[in-house]
């Protein structure tokens, strides 16, 4: 290979992103300077948060610049180094993007450069103790602070960090009662996943069943979607609950501002908070995360289940199976084995 | 005097509450029991959290039931005693409703039973001293934690609340916006109360009035408003902002559920908090704020005013100065002098 594949922003998304929002282009392989790697993209995480990205506007992170490679996390192999703590072959963890190669160092990009821990297989590095999983991790015990006993309700629960949130409340002594679209989705989140209850947003009237469901009332709302979901939750907190603002992914492809919901005021009565946060701030609470997230996987505690796709050609497609809910589990996409 | 005027809940309002939503009442003077005081009201409190109290819905205290006198803080005189603590002529504090006379003892309604202290007016103790101040302070410090040099945005500034919130964080070392409507309003909050800028909701473009007047964006936002207000706010804050939900006078007379802000998930990129109180829950630390809120009083440091209707005849009238924005200042009637 002596092209870098790549899969550039063309236009910014008005609702629903499409192919048309990117645009295939070849280039050169990319030359490292001084202290710097070369890497070569295998796994791409597939996150909704990119959609925000791809918005002209001010955000966490700078948007992706029109004729960029879209950027994505990603774990890939160093093919040429120029930096002393790091050997070819090593598989490392950056935001590599949509491109087969880029150049990195340890300063670049949103998570720098990380090594691989030894014998961690990268779709668990990419998801569970990923980004993914850390931001389950810290939203929920940070800001959601779930003691035993407590009910917590998880919206986009069957998704890669809702899964994993609801999870860790399970493991804290929680009730859990997920939110999830289908009934695929829901059997996996009882049966597999051991939340105590489900509610079929595509098929149930999700106000009703939250009442239902959450007979104590719902002390930690852990919010992926927004909207209709947001509303019918804060119809049922509890006294002091706290809304984990994580996302709103029911808005992100939304082509006219999205109303908020009718009931804020719930929180004044119900002396609640709503809390938002990025998982990036923690990262240099990381470690605590994955000690923590390994330990509940070995125990058999904790599941987590990634939906990985294939090939160079698919990466367009597969970033919009997050928005039509396609995905169980953490969404990635594989465009080549390490060598 | 030998009959108890009384202005009892007739009908639950629909939209903006009118005179239709009460019945005047002439009944005997109810006898006090073992234990209790009658009290005769002098000083009524108008509330904007009154208008929910008409509601038939689950909130913080239960509905005012239909044929039941109008639920309303008051300062009232002892007229008999068979209570221990206290004496025909003593003046006290606590929630005698809508009516002339009232049985009372400690442990009744929603402030129970309190001596109003000696030295202290009335006007004071119902406003900037009472509940209204007191949800201010805790609001405003409690929820709002500003730091010195950090900008403070209050809605509904030139309300009881407001202006004595907006005025805290002055003499706490932050920067402090004001919005109110219309320009008597914005005077007062410049000239008076001394905040570093007003913006007037009725006349300005809110949005770009907020850029403006807080440059270095809004750390801490207590919203009496809620609807457009603070869709605004939200455009504006601060990494790790406070929001402060107060209340939301925009919505309690609305017909129709209010959509909430479009741009919640700028609490999420913000990494900021949004989060409601009841001030009955600080009622065990009042001490507290009462002598931090008569020393800056004292030290000419905190204005309050007041705006002193008259008559049991204009009691429900007076209720819709708040939500025509008629009032300046805290919202009392006077039915009587004390004797």
């Amino acid at each position: 290979m002596n092209t870098n594949r790549q899969w550039l922003l063309a236009k910014r998304p008005f609702g629903m992103v499409g192919e048309e929002n990117f645009e295939y282009a070849e280039n050169p392989i990319p030359e490292p300077g001084e202290g710097e790697v070369l890497v070569r993209n295998l796994y791409l995480s597939f996150d909704p948060t990119q959609r925000g990205w791809m918005e002209d506007r001010e955000s966490y992170m700078p948007p992706v610049q029109i004729g960029e490679p879209m950027r994505a996390g990603s774990i890939g192999q160093v093919t040429e180094s120029n930096h002393p703590d790091f050997n070819v072959g090593d598989l490392v963890q950056t935001t590599g993007g949509w491109q087969d190669f880029f150049i990195a160092s340890p300063d670049t990009g949103l998570l720098g450069l990380t090594r691989v821990p030894e014998g961690v297989p990268a779709d668990m590095m990419l998801s569970v103790l990923g980004v993914t999983g850390l931001t389950a991790y810290f939203g929920l015990l940070d800001l959601g602070e779930p003691k035993e006993g407590e009910t917590v309700l998880v919206s986009g629960a069957a998704g890669a960090t809702g899964s994993v949130a609801g999870q860790i409340a399970r493991i804290k002594g929680c009730r859990v009662v997920g939110i999830a679209g289908g009934p695929e989705k829901c059997a996996w989140l009882k049966d597999v996943a051991k939340f105590d209850d489900v509610i079929d947003y595509k098929n149930e009237d999700v106000d009703a069943r939250i009442a239902e469901t959450c007979p104590n009332k719902v002390d930690v709302f852990f919010d992926n979607v927004g909207g209709d979901i947001l509303e019918a939750a804060l119809n049922h907190i509890n006294m002091r609950a706290r809304v984990v603002l994580c996302g709103g992914i029911s808005a992100y492809n939304a082509t006219e501002p999205v109303p908020g919901p009718v009931n804020l005021m719930n929180l004044v009565i119900m002396r609640a908070r709503m809390e938002g946060f990025i998982v990036i701030d923690y990262m240099d609470r990381a470690q605590e995360a994955i000690t923590d997230l390994l330990g509940w996987i070995q125990a058999g505690e904790l599941i987590y289940q990634v939906d990985m796709q294939e090939g160079f050609e698919n990466i367009p497609a597969t970033l919009n199976r997050l928005f039509t809910g396609q995905n169980l589990g953490k969404q990635l996409l594989k465009i080549a084995d390490p060598s």
